[in-house]
């Protein structure tokens, strides 16, 4: 029997728990791999990519226990009344391959990215950022504000969204919150005293959510929603005056905004920051930029950190998932004994 | 809703189907989409590998649906109680991404395994063979002896296995079917008359279960057991006496048999037989050799086997693994609605 959180069951983990505390909770899982980076297999996500979207497989393991992602991304699904992206993941463990937790990841993919993010602002952002623009008002707006609220500190955020229903969508979602919120009518009033920028739109297309000279120098830009092939949204002006970090580059020079760069433009890999091995922000002036795609370890952290609340929180079901024949070599006989049993 | 089959539920569908007749149906499907061969979008599976074994993903696509399995192939479970393989698998719309069937797999892909191998031998074995040879008595084995009964007339097989426990246990789950069945004690004994072989092992190393003066001309070699890098079966003399087909060369040079040739020796592909593109067996006296590996098509066939019979049989139950808020846009609405209904 394998344990199986449903969407409910994820709604009520995040709930008993409180969503601030279960975002701290997922960043702190994933800061504690990303400081382990050389101890996982890592590969670049394996995409089948369609006209109206793409579905992804993202694995990963840490030797001991293996974990992937399924996830889909069809921007039109929104006209539809679908999610654009939806998710469900698994851990298994290695040394025999047996599934230990099957789980929903659309809710749980929409809190580690916002984790993710504040988790590499903490190491990239000005000292003391106090406010946040978020351009792009969708499902993972509000998530981001809370992250960054809660980790980072910032008690300020300044909506656009090119739907403005999409921003009093979020502008309500967050009145329950401290945030002083800011509704904005163009993306040029929205960065306007911001220390960092959050980029997160779904167009799958080339786009240029921000151009150069909206973006002053010292900010922090947090750029998650160019994440596939053909999809970005920064101008490369904005890239080329931008110290640039990634979580996995082999993966983000095909699905970030580097892919309108040179392939050796450098780069530097998240974890590498976070171990001291390289620089994170140097100085007062700087822009930083976070180019995120979302990488497998981030989900499994956060599967781990799911795994590790099953008995705490008791929302799970057990699902009848792996065969389980008294003698292993004996498929078979399992088949027969069940006919018989039902006779 | 996904609607999810479970190990329970597989077994209600073989059982209330009738084995035989779910094979040869898988069968069917299997052979429908080989023939569409070049609809599909193709890769090698993405392997995780650990000392202890092995964890597979095998996605692939029409275009139209998606399908993936997760297996694991861990040959030291067995002493230790566990299943060498267990799997699970998905379907999925192609065109916004959500998932339509999740399902057991460990059952289904000892089936497919059995109906792709009788295909295959459809095409490629000697007319009118009555005798197979069973190397290797595990899980797979009596779901061979099945399918070829079924779809080839075979009524004669010879079983060998290291171990005999192993083949006292395939013989009496095959005494209530009409074939005959002789007990044999050595790998040599047991190819004896047959017009095809089949081997089926599963340690995970480079192993010579047929070498070179065992096999005679005329036959069929249905080699199953090799199926990873490192894992052979077959002495590489007899590789080079027999004609070789394969599912997906790319993969199978990896995986197969064929490991132990030049990257250039020339292999068949099954579809391309099928389609009458490629030759299958020329004469009688060929040695035909199937170097099956197992590919993401015939998962995506017997996945859509299984979806096609869920409204017949109404052997499954509805799985909340998609969030689905009214809002797509408004997943944090959507927590928070949960938070304040569940007070």
């Amino acid at each position: 029997m394998v344990p199986f959180v449903s969407v409910d069951d994820m709604m009520k983990i995040v709930n008993s728990i409180g969503l601030s505390k279960v975002i701290a909770g997922i960043a702190s899982y994933i800061e504690s791999d990303f400081k382990r980076w050389t101890e996982f297999d890592k590969k670049p996500r394996i995409a089948t990519h369609s006209d109206e979207g793409v579905i992804e497989l993202m694995p990963t393991s840490d030797g001991k226990t293996y974990g992937f992602k399924y996830v889909n991304g069809h921007p039109a699904n929104i006209n539809r009344g679908f999610q654009t992206v939806t998710a469900f993941g698994l851990l298994a463990r290695v040394d025999n391959g047996y599934p230990i937790l099957l789980s929903e990841m659309t809710i749980l993919t929409a809190l580690r990215t916002a984790a993710t993010s504040a988790v590499a602002a903490k190491y990239l952002a000005p000292k003391k950022s106090k406010t946040m623009t978020l351009i792009g008002n969708g499902s993972q707006c509000e998530f981001q504000a809370i992250a960054f609220q809660e980790i980072l500190g910032i008690n300020h955020v300044r909506l656009f969204d090119i739907d403005s229903n999409a921003t009093s969508k979020a502008a309500q979602n967050l009145a329950t919150t401290n945030l002083d919120i800011d509704i904005c009518t163009s993306a040029q009033q929205a960065v306007q005293g911001a220390d960092i920028i959050t980029t997160c739109t779904a167009d799958k297309q080339y786009a240029t959510i921000l151009t150069d000279n909206m973006v002053g120098s010292g900010l922090h830009i947090n750029a998650i929603g160019g994440d596939c092939p053909g999809k970005t949204e920064i101008h490369k002006d904005i890239l080329l005056r931008s110290e640039i970090f990634v979580e996995y580059s082999p993966q983000t020079r095909i699905e970030g905004e580097i892919q309108q760069l040179e392939a050796e433009h450098p780069v530097t890999e998240l974890w590498q920051v976070m171990t001291g091995i390289a620089d994170g922000r140097k100085d007062d002036r700087q822009i930083t930029l976070f180019d995120s795609v979302g990488f497998a370890t981030e989900d499994f952290s956060s599967l781990r950190y799911v795994y590790d609340r099953l008995n705490e929180t008791g929302n799970y079901q057990e699902l009848d998932m792996i065969a389980d024949p008294d003698d292993p070599r004996d498929l078979f006989g399992m088949l027969q004994r069940s006919k018989n049993a039902s006779k």
